[in-house]
């Protein structure tokens, strides 16, 4: 029979509960503002979410807390038991809470969540000063965040660690530094000329022959709909109401089906990491049981769209499922789709950016933000800067701020500092792809379209450990190397070149 | 300039705000599990729920309110003013409230979360014995909540009052007395023979054109979309989530659109009663603008489906809209459709019966409710009592317990004592629809197709004075006169003879 816990410890988890209670009812809120809130409801809806939400950041400071966390800490707990992994993860989240008074907390919320709706005005008129007070709003309170952080160098290493522990603006000047000349390169030569059967997939697609596709697709793969499922919202996202309900989102194009496609198994990479976390059932709030950071978080998503997705071995086992939804698909092979699904374009959205050009999108918000966070470059000019870098890059004029600076929900959301985590999602995911396959079981079932093996790879080196190895160590332990670009480089070429 | 507010009345105003932010998430917690919460998600959500009414129940009782609430009662208030209408509703909301200790309500709100998904599950397989256990424990709860609150005659005048304030089981019984004869006679002429035309609405209803039907009458009778919205679910319902956010729900045949359409005319009658309470801006959360009763709130869901939705001028302006969405129309005649959904036939599901029918409905549920609280009635024995009584009364044998005793959700709701509502609501409606005829703009815009005035009038009389006066009172100054049943049934004989 084991020790019963300490009784600080407890108190802890207790507190830890309650708080989770609050803040899965308040993903409930942002849920359903994203996918069908009534438009007037915007207003008492951001009030409600900014209560609950210094709600839970009260639970979660003050000096009781700090003093369970320290006796937590200083208990001879074993160092790789749960406990003592839970006791380090809610020091880490104190230490980063109890700096923000609660009044800034709700003042963000509130913030963002006005912001959510002035952007999805802003965005359907293409306009950006409808949206330019709110990103000021956003922009004003993140700097006082950091500076209740701390951060040595730029400001922008206190907002990056809110979503990749560790990451730095000199680390990331020199991963984007060493990417982008290559990325340049090989999208230069991938975007030559139009591959043949780039528009083979094309043709009428209902939204409902969609979703049917797509719910079979999600469930082929391993997400579990028993908990979960797919909702319609104008930027797709995934998220985590429970440990047995993940919502994923995607948004639909009428006339190629792989849009939605391509979002579902997206969110579904997220949405299969947040299931396979490993929740103590009678303790669901631990944070042992959470994503260990955004890096890795969109390692599984971005394996699942690109690596499986749109490989010759998916087609194989899913276009004869396709055609039974999208007739117009009759006599297209699944060499000629997987083709379509890999041709390269130059392009204004990055959410449906090809793999190849995808970096260079993040490339340019990461390098915008920064300058928006150093203050040489004023939110009034982002769509003129937005604009200019994204000639240098793309050799594109941005015609409306609907396809340049306003596509993206993040910094409606108070997300800045977000984008590069999406780059290290991509480095990560050719890496962990690449192990993955070294076992021979997973490399032979995707071959003949079975998922099960892969998942189960997955679940082993990343999904169970939850918050237990830091992403670096995570990354090190499932493919005995640390994080290295040039899996996504030689990837890139495999495929494009 | 006005005197400011006495300090106690401000206290109770802002704690009445939090247990409002917090019981509006819950309404959407719970709306969520209705109409598409992933299965497996049941056990966290009734913990959270539960979770989130008990603290609302805490908020809103303890010493201090109490101590608020006497305060603003001897607050030297205009008698009418909204600050003494409130100080007189929290007075006997905390009454009610503080009689029920926290552990029950955390208790009942678990065992009701729960016994929705063994209802639901229990209703799917037509097995009673799924949801038995279930509902022994909401009713042994229920009576343990009746011992708190007391009573003088009968457990069940505790229970009601909760949906109507001040009615009681002697009255009741004088009212279902009264009514059970007339209307078993009414029934019997009226379901002689089945009408010609009966029929001629039913044909192909996808989905899709029922709801694009559904939405465009909604907003023509005048509820508002920039404040609610209408989703699916198994047994529809209409829930306010905040000041501007009302969702109505309903559900679908393949084969007869009127069964939606009708469900939705319902629960747009409740809706356009939540949208035009009178909210004060900065203060949503005030007992004044709340709904008076159960009773009144049913008046206006069955005012619309019934008075204005199964009248003849409601076919003339409907069905050329209807013909564009379902195109098996052609040829039907406003008088038709009208005959159509106006035809009588005993059945046996409460939702879909016809309105003379309906209190017969009433009074089965009414009448086994009440055996059930004083316990002559045990809950094993439900299925069979049912039955027994469903053949007394309607002549018909019960096959299965999906279209006997599990047809309706609000047992597994914890709802024991609304039932009776239904009729209150019936009774209301039609002697409101008299007086509101009386208004001769309103009676020649309803010829003419036009709502607005029939609205304007309710708002006047009903809406707009929220809990200010109550039922019987509110009935008297709307239309001149107490409560009477004679208006539905003269409304039935003129209908249905």
């Amino acid at each position: 029979m084991s020790e019963p816990l300490p009784l600080p410890y407890r108190k802890l988890r207790q507190r830890s509960e309650e708080a989770y209670l609050l803040s899965t009812a308040c993903a409930l809120l942002e849920w359903d503002q994203e996918t069908g809130m009534p438009p007037s409801a915007v207003e008492f809806r951001s009030t409600q979410i900014a209560h609950l939400q210094g709600k839970v950041h009260a639970l979660m400071t003050g000096k009781a807390v700090d003093e369970w966390i320290a006796e937590s800490e200083s208990h001879p707990f074993r160092p790789d038991s749960p406990e003592a992994i839970n006791a380090r993860e809610w020091r880490y989240e104190y230490d980063r809470a109890a700096k923000i008074p609660r009044r800034l907390v709700e003042e963000f919320a509130r913030a963002r969540s006005l912001a959510q709706a002035a952007w999805q005005d802003a965005r359907t008129k293409s306009e950006f000063p409808l949206f330019q007070p709110h990103l000021e709003t956003i922009l004003k309170l993140k700097l006082e965040m950091a500076k209740c952080w701390g951060y040595h160098h730029h400001p922008y290493d206190a907002l990056v660690e809110g979503y990749e522990r560790g990451a730095t603006v000199a680390q990331l000047d020199a991963l984007f530094d060493r990417l982008q000349p290559d990325l340049v390169e090989l999208v230069g030569a991938a975007t030559a000329s139009e591959r043949k059967d780039a528009r083979c997939l094309q043709g009428p697609a209902p939204v409902a022959a969609q979703q049917a596709f797509n719910r079979e697709v999600a469930a082929g793969v391993g997400f579990d709909f028993d908990a979960g499922r797919i909702d319609t919202a104008v930027h797709p996202f995934c998220t985590t109401l429970g440990p047995r309900d993940v919502r994923l989102t995607t948004r639909y194009s009428e006339t190629d089906f792989t849009s939605s496609l391509f979002g579902v198994l997206h969110e579904a990479g997220h949405g299969m990491y947040e299931q396979n976390l490993p929740y103590d059932p009678e303790h669901p709030s631990l944070p042992r049981a959470r994503a260990v950071s955004l890096g890795i978080h969109e390692s599984q998503s971005r394996l699942w769209e690109n690596h499986v997705g749109r490989s010759k071995t998916f087609w194989k086992r899913w276009l004869p499922e396709a055609r039974r939804h999208f007739p117009h698909l009759d006599g297209v092979k699944p060499k000629q789709a997987t083709h379509a699904v890999n041709s390269a374009r130059r392009s204004f959205i990055r959410v449906e950016a090809d793999e190849v050009t995808y970096d260079l999108h993040i490339i340019l918000r990461y390098r915008l933000e920064k300058a928006l966070v150093s203050g040489d470059l004023a939110v009034a000019n982002l769509p003129s800067a937005w604009n200019e870098m994204f000639h240098q890059l793309f050799g594109l004029k941005v015609k409306s701020d609907r396809e340049g600076c306003l596509q993206d929900v993040h910094w409606s959301f108070g997300l800045i500092g977000y984008f590069p985590t999406y780059s290290l999602g991509n480095i990560n995911a050719a890496q962990l792809f690449q192990a993955a396959l070294k076992d021979s079981t997973v490399a032979t079932d995707l071959e003949e379209g079975r998922y099960e093996s892969l998942l189960t790879w997955l679940r082993e080196h990343v999904h169970q450990h939850g918050t237990h190895h830091l992403p670096a160590d995570l990354i090190r332990r499932a493919t005995g190397e640390r994080p290295r670009p040039e899996y996504l480089l030689n990837h890139l070429r495999d495929r494009y070149l």
